[in-house]
């Protein structure tokens, strides 16, 4: 018998998403976000989901742009700073010596010593609710080699992306390979 | 040196949370999906983005209405399956021996032996391109007591929910527990 939790955000996994932007005057600023994820292959597109109040709100309205970096393990504490800090207040990248590189392809920031980065352009803004989405076109994906795999695509394993438990607000690593997609399921499913 | 690896949907992780519908003629179907997301926290709402060639879609269309069942790793065959067969085609139920339950609050059914289950109002749709945004209100979520924490929240240790790696196309487990939100980064991050 299942037990009702009422109405609210309990989903797993949610991905600890970097977002990244300039604001009004060119400084790079950086938040991380739980509330996203790809909503469609072609064109290829992310979601993330931000509150009006933040400031990096205002920086993607106006710039029409952002970024995604996804942290390894390693960068867990900053990752955690950057959801907790507002960048009206500090500069989050000299706060933490990590390093804002400009994209050469929309007009934001990304994080240097994060393996995995995601160039987005503004296409579509939804106001939800107390959050507003915002839908990129992801126009390229630009990777550390360390975390490719012989194919040239990124590992999971060697990513190692963090991941977050809203509730008991909770970040784990990745496990264990468990399956092929698109595979596994074509053998006869048995029976329960 | 970052390597170009161009403008595909490579983040990290998606889920991998199976949609479950009813059909026209009230048959209940589910189809997996990885393209998914909590988008807001007041209204709780959830998206999952269809391409409009799934038989999910119609159904959704026309119901207003789905559920989100996030197996645990136990049913990785299962749900590899849900994202490969096609609804048109057969009843997906019945060929994996597990059970539907019509949601008592949304006219969607759900997956019985699936342990954590969210219950959701179409409040938007939003066309992007292959794919389509659907946008659901949560309006409750059901777990089964033996997911929860001492707090009475899911403990993503025990859902043991699987995550999917787009590009080399892999089912993964999670890890081991990193740190706590909302808490570790307020230690002074380290400079790198």
């Amino acid at each position: 018998m299942k037990k009702s939790l009422g109405a609210r955000t309990l989903a797993f996994p949610t991905p600890t998403w970097v977002v990244g932007t300039y604001d009004k005057e060119g400084r790079p600023n950086v938040m991380t976000a739980a509330w996203g994820g790809i909503c469609c292959s072609k064109p290829p597109c992310i979601g993330v989901s931000l509150r009006e109040a933040t400031y990096s709100y205002g920086n993607i309205v106006r710039r029409k742009a952002y970024t995604v970096s996804i942290a390894s393990e390693e960068h867990v504490r900053e990752t955690d700073y950057f959801g907790i800090a507002s960048g009206r207040d500090i500069d989050k990248f000299s706060e933490t010596g990590l390093t804002p590189v400009k994209s050469d392809l929309v007009d934001a920031p990304y994080v240097e010593e994060f393996p995995l980065i995601l160039e987005c352009r503004l296409i579509d803004t939804i106001k939800i609710g107390l959050h507003t989405r915002f839908i990129g076109e992801i126009l390229d994906v630009k990777a550390d080699p360390s975390i490719l795999d012989e194919n040239g695509l990124p590992d999971i394993e060697k990513l190692r992306p963090i991941l977050y438990s809203p509730g008991n607000r909770l970040y784990h690593g990745v496990g264990k390979c468990l399956a092929k997609a698109f595979s596994i399921g074509k053998e006869k499913p048995t029976r329960s």
